[in-house]
């Protein structure tokens, strides 16, 4: 059943629309949106082999010429340089500041084809399209847009959000597992920082959303959909409570980067980064220990590394800890649960004790 | 006499401080606003030698660490290769995203400046010490930002205002006389779009300002910023109103990229620009010819050029129009006076008449 979300933002509020088989409505939606007739269509190869024909036939029937944008598959696709050839692209095509760019995709080519609207003649339409589970309940939504830089993931970047979020949970039966997993990560987040009993249903009936059922995925993206847009509304720039969103972040980027991208998925990190926060708020007095072996639990149940591997040199992974863009002032920023459910953003957690935490989330330990 | 004209735009609300004598106040400033201390403070070589030691001597003394970024001078700076090379200043110097950039120059710097600072980290706080007079009375307000792409100018950018617009008009007398001029016609365009007062003021002592007399440059920026900020409020990001702002520019920008940004400046085409609107809407009925007379008349005694050089052809012109990003679904953009402190934006003004008023407008006919 298709359901909309809207996210509350004055004169930059907007719908996500969420059910099975949407692709086929996405030129009705905008033509209803009212924008200009040329539309950039990016995406990346392996998304374009199963859904660019239709998507494109879809728009085009509907009158809208489309100028596509297909870039191989990869986080090393979102830089500056990529970038530039989409604005190639768009001003070749003749896309004018009414034109809208679609995204269709993952968090790559979210993040890359949103960073070009955002910066585009100084910003036109972004409509998502997101077809990755990861895509749909969380990178999708709340105008996050950036590409990397040499130094550092994400350094280049706006906030910009898209006028039309169409989540077509049907593209998700076409996601390899590695992928639906690591959207998992993401899924278990919304449940850690903002709802027990999603998170208790979640603890039930994470084998149905790992099987694919639509009926239990579209619950699974209205659900984090509503988190979203709900800390989203209340927090736009991330002056304060949008940093909840970064629980299990900050160890998760930071052995990202230890590892060079290569090692864990996104998802996988951020999993890591959760099991980290959690045994960290368990030392502090701040979580109680069934509460933090829930949150493990879950994690190792549904398939996610909850560890560190031995190999990784905790040093190097306090080095990428200092470098993310989250420090301010020199000072970590850490998102640690106090139960299920409900979050506290501390920037006074003791080096210390940080050192010894990673020694001890060690795999074998 | 030092004033402060408020930019009321809700959270984004920012003061603009006009005085004489005012970069010795910029680190004071600055801690007023509660910033972080790391200031990436980017300036071009002949700003730099006049202005650089002085501004970051004050800064230092305020306890601030300052990464100096100085670009050479010109256009061709206001790129993505440049702008990637200030991200790396600003990551290698340590600014976290509560860390201001300071612009401390003229229209190509703040653009660059402000281009870093609204995507370095998805966003930095941005000061403008505009050092021009086109700067003080116009680019560095209303936060558009942008940097050139190769097929056309300010086509990748952004909406993003500003913390704080130090306007020192003392900084006005070192300018050489061309950009004194360049900066002339943008304070006749606020005079012929909104204030005919003000252009009446224009008319009687354009020769104070010239002559820099420092009571004059102050009531100019004061009144230019008066009138940009009236504006800005009323229309943030160009969806109507704000276009008036544009009177001058469309064809303006053609003569511009006509002949390669070398043989105009901004405020010479400008003016020539003027000069072909107020023409074109005496021709339409719009306009008393008694009143677009003054407005060439003033032009012409400040100094500027009214007219499009014979060797330019007509036909690369009109291609030009087409190119700007001004244009919408094919359509022109003219902004045109129907009295001296009012306009109208017109988008239907027949492709023919516009040939036939670019040729009228030549020099020596």
């Amino acid at each position: 059943m298709t359901r909309k979300v809207t996210v509350n933002l004055g004169a930059r509020s907007y719908d996500i629309i969420i059910g099975t088989g949407l692709l086929d409505t996405l030129g009705k939606r905008l033509d209803e949106l009212g924008l200009g007739r040329t539309v950039l269509l990016v995406s990346d190869e392996q998304v374009w082999a199963l859904y660019g024909e239709r998507v494109g036939g879809v728009l085009e029937a509907a009158g809208f010429k489309v100028v596509a944008a297909v870039v191989p598959p990869g986080e090393e696709q979102k830089d500056l340089a990529r970038a530039e050839e989409l604005y190639d692209l768009a001003y070749g095509g003749g896309l004018d500041r009414t034109c809208p760019v679609v995204a269709l995709g993952g968090g790559v080519v979210g993040d890359l084809a949103g960073f070009v609207a955002a910066t585009y003649m100084r910003g036109v339409p972004l409509v998502n399209v997101p077809t990755t589970l990861l895509a749909q309940v969380d990178s999708s939504i709340g105008g996050k847009v950036a590409v990397n830089h040499p130094r550092g993931k994400n350094i280049i970047g706006a906030f910009y959000q898209p006028r039309l979020v169409l989540a077509d949970v049907a593209t998700l039966t076409t996601l390899p597992q590695g992928e639906l997993l690591s959207g998992l990560a993401e899924v278990v987040k919304y449940g850690v920082i903002a709802d027990a009993s999603f998170f208790a249903w979640l603890e039930a009936c994470w084998e149905r959303v790992l099987a694919r059922d639509t009926a239990s995925l579209e619950r699974v993206v209205r659900h984090c959909s509503r988190i979203k847009a709900w800390v989203v509304e209340r927090d736009e720039t991330e002056q304060g409570l949008r940093a909840i969103l970064n629980y299990g972040h900050t160890v998760g980027h930071a052995l990202e980067a230890a590892t060079g991208y290569r090692r864990f998925s996104h998802g996988e990190a951020v999993a890591v980064g959760m099991a980290v926060a959690a045994l960290l708020a368990e030392r502090l007095g701040m979580l109680a220990a069934p509460e933090a072996e829930r949150i493990r639990d879950l994690l190792v149940r549904v398939g996610l590394p909850v560890t560190i591997p031995a190999d990784v040199d905790t040093e190097e992974l306090l080095q990428a800890l200092y470098r993310d863009k989250k420090v301010v002032g020199g000072r970590l920023t850490f998102v640690l649960p106090v139960n299920i459910g409900e979050v506290r953003v501390r920037r006074d957690v003791p080096e210390g004790l940080v050192r010894c935490l990673l020694e001890e989330a060690r795999a074998g330990d």
